[in-house]
C-alpha cells in the first residue's frame, strides 16, 4: 500500500469515526458552551490513526466495521482529552495550524472540555455490553483502564525529568520505557488490542500486538520528537517546543551523552530553567549542540530500526490477521510512523 | 444526631475509605512520581462525606458494608480528581490549609495527578462485577457516567457565566439549576443513588432520593458560598476567593439585582475583569455591596429553606430507610450542610 492509499484508508475512517462522534457528543443545550468546544480538533481534521489502527486490526481478523466503530470513536476521544491536557500542560499556542482551546478560551475552559471528553467516553462502552456482549465489553473496558493508567504513569515519569532537568543521566532505555508507557500503550497497543478482541481474537494474539504495537510506538514517537524540531508549518505545533518545554527526547539524551562535558554541564543549566526563564539563544544553543552532535540522524537510525522490528513481528506473530486491505494498511504503517512529515 | 456524632460517623468512614485507598492506588515504581500525590489530599483530612453518603444510604437500606466500601472509595477518588481540577482551574493557593499541588508541584504534574485520580476509578466499578453481580455493577457504572457528565456540564456553565461576567442577567432559577448539575449531582445523588444500587434498591427509591440530594445539595453549595465569604482560617482555602474568581453565587445574583443601576453597573464592570486585573479596591467594594445589600443573610435564609425541604422529603418519601445510626446520620445532614463552619 502507498502513501496515497494510507491516506485513503485514513480518510475513510476518519469520515466514519466523525459521523459517529456526532452520535455520540451531545447536541443539548450545553452545546454552545462545552460540546461545540469538544468537538473543534476532531473536525479540525485530526488524522484518526487510533481509530484506523482499532478498524484495522478488527476487520483484518474478520470482525465487523458496525461491531467496532463506536468503541474506535472512543478512542478518538480519549485522544482528545489527552489533546487539550497536554496543550495545557505544555502551554502550547497552536495546534493543527489553528490556536489552542486554551489560548482561545483559557486554562479553565479548556481543562473542563478536556475532562468532559473523558466522561462521554464511559456511555459507548457501556453500550457495547449489548452491541458486543458482556464478555467483550468487560475485556474492553479492562484495556480502557489499563491504557489510561500506563498513560498517566507514563506522563508522570516525562514531567518528573522535565522538572529534575536530568537528560544527563538518562540512557536510551529509561527514554523507551517512558515512551512505551507515555505513547505506544495508548496511541497503538490498546487501539488495536481493542480492535482484536472486538473481532474475538485470544489471549495470545493480543501478547503479539503489545509487541507490534511497542516497536511502532517507538518508532513514531521517535520521529514526532524529530519533527517537533526539525518540521516546517505543516507540522502544526510550534517548532521546537520540545526544547523550550526541556522534554527529555531520545535526541537530547544523546545530545547529552555525546558532546563534551563542558557543554553538558552548559545544557544541563538550561534544561533546569522552566520555560519562561530560557531566552532564544539558550534553545539555539540546545539546537545547535544537537546538530553537532548528529543527534537527529541517531533518533532517524532508532527510529528506522524500531519500525524494521515491527514490520518483522507483522509477517511472523501476526498471520492471523488475514491478507486484506486492511492488513496492508497495518503493514504500511510500519513504513509510515517513521517518513511521515506532519 | 447531634454534631460530634456526625464527626464520629464521618471520621469512621473516613477511616475504611482511606484503608480502602490504600488498596486501590497502586505502591508501585510510579509511586513517587504519582501515587504518593495522588494520595495527598484525601490524606490531608477530607471530610469523605461522599462515600459516607453513599455507605449510610446503602446500610440504612440493609445493604452490607463490605459491598459498597470500594465503591464509595471511588466517589472520594472522584472528588480528588475535581478538587486538582478545581484548584487548577481557579488557580488557587491553598486547600485545608496547605498549598495547592498546583501551587507545590506546578500545572503539567497537578493535572496529571488529576486525570490519574480519575483513571484509577474504573478499575473498582469493573470489579463490581464480580462483587454485586452484572446488573447492579453496570449500572453503577451508568450512574457514574451520567454524574461525571453532569458535572461537567454544571462547570461549563459556571464557567461561561465567569467569562461573560453576566451575573446581572441571572436569577435564582438560573443558580439552581447551575448547582444541580455542578454540585447536587455528584456530591449528594450520584453518592445516594449508587449505596442505594448496592442495596438492591429500585428505581423509585432512587428518583426521590434525587429530589433529596437536590436539595440538599442546593443547600450545600449556599453554605459553601457563605463560608467562601466570611470563613476564617479553619475553611482551609483563600477567603474571598469566589470574588476574585468572579464566581456566580446566589449572594452575588441578589446583591446586583438588589443595588442600585449605577452600583450594579460599576460591579459588573468589575467582575468582567479577569482575575489578574482585579484590585483589592475593586473586591473590597464588590464585598461591601454585597453587605448592604444583606446578600449573605438572602443566601443563609435560601440554604434553610432547602435544607428544610430535603428533611421533609426523608420523612416522607424515603421511609424505605430503616430507622437506624445511618438514617440518623442522613437526618443529621440536612442540619450539618448549612450549619457547617468548614
Amino acid at each position: 500500500m502507498d502513501a496515497a492509499a494510507v491516506q485513503d484508508y485514513l480518510g475513510d475512517c476518519r469520515r466514519r469515526v466523525l459521523t459517529e462522534l456526532n452520535e455520540i457528543v451531545p447536541r443539548n443545550r450545553y452545546a454552545g458552551v462545552l460540546y461545540d468546544l469538544l468537538l473543534d480538533y476532531p473536525l479540525r481534521g485530526g488524522k484518526c490513526f487510533r481509530p484506523a489502527l482499532c478498524i484495522a486490526t478488527c476487520r483484518a481478523l474478520g470482525g465487523r466495521l458496525q461491531d467496532v466503530l463506536a468503541t474506535a470513536a472512543t478512542l478518538e476521544l480519549f485522544h482528545n482529552a489527552f489533546l487539550g491536557i497536554d496543550d495545557i500542560q505544555d502551554r502550547s499556542s497552536l495546534r493543527r495550524g489553528l490556536p489552542t482551546l486554551y489560548a482561545s478560551y483559557g486554562m479553565p475552559i479548556a481543562v473542563n472540555v478536556g475532562v468532559a471528553s473523558l466522561a462521554l467516553c464511559l456511555a459507548p462502552l457501556l453500550e457495547n455490553t449489548r452491541r458486543l456482549g458482556l464478555a467483550k465489553a468487560l475485556k474492553i473496558l479492562d484495556l480502557v483502564s489499563a491504557m489510561v493508567r500506563n498513560s498517566v504513569e507514563g506522563q508522570a515519569v516525562e514531567l518528573s525529568w522535565v522538572r529534575a532537568g536530568c537528560a544527563h543521566r538518562l540512557t536510551d532505555r529509561h527514554y523507551c520505557w517512558m515512551c512505551y508507557k507515555k505513547t505506544c500503550c495508548y496511541s497503538f497497543i490498546a487501539p488495536m488490542q481493542i480492535g482484536a478482541v472486538v473481532a474475538g481474537a485470544r489471549r495470545e494474539l493480543l501478547r503479539s500486538i503489545r509487541r507490534y504495537g511497542t516497536y511502532l510506538g517507538l518508532a513514531f514517537q521517535i520521529q514526532d520528537d524529530i519533527l517537533n524540531l526539525q518540521a516546517d508549518e505543516r507540522y502544526g505545533k510550534e517548532i521546537g517546543g520540545d526544547l523550550w518545554e526541556g522534554k527529555h527526547t531520545l535526541i537530547l539524551i544523546h545530545m547529552m551523552r555525546t558532546v563534551s562535558r563542558r557543554r553538558r554541564q552548559r545544557a544541563q543549566e538550561i534544561l533546569q530553567k522552566p520555560r519562561e526563564d530560557k531566552t532564544e539563544g539558550e534553545v539555539r544553543l540546545l539546537r545547535d549542540l544537537i546538530q553537532s552532535s548528529s543527534s537527529l540522524e541517531y533518533a532517524g537510525r532508532a527510529a528506522r530500526l524500531f519500525a524494521g522490528k515491527a514490520g518483522d513481528l507483522l509477517g511472523r506473530d501476526l498471520s492471523a490477521l488475514k491478507p486484506s486491505v486492511h492488513r496492508e494498511f497495518l503493514l504500511a504503517m510500519t513504513h509510515h510512523v517513521r517518513t511521515r512529515e506532519t
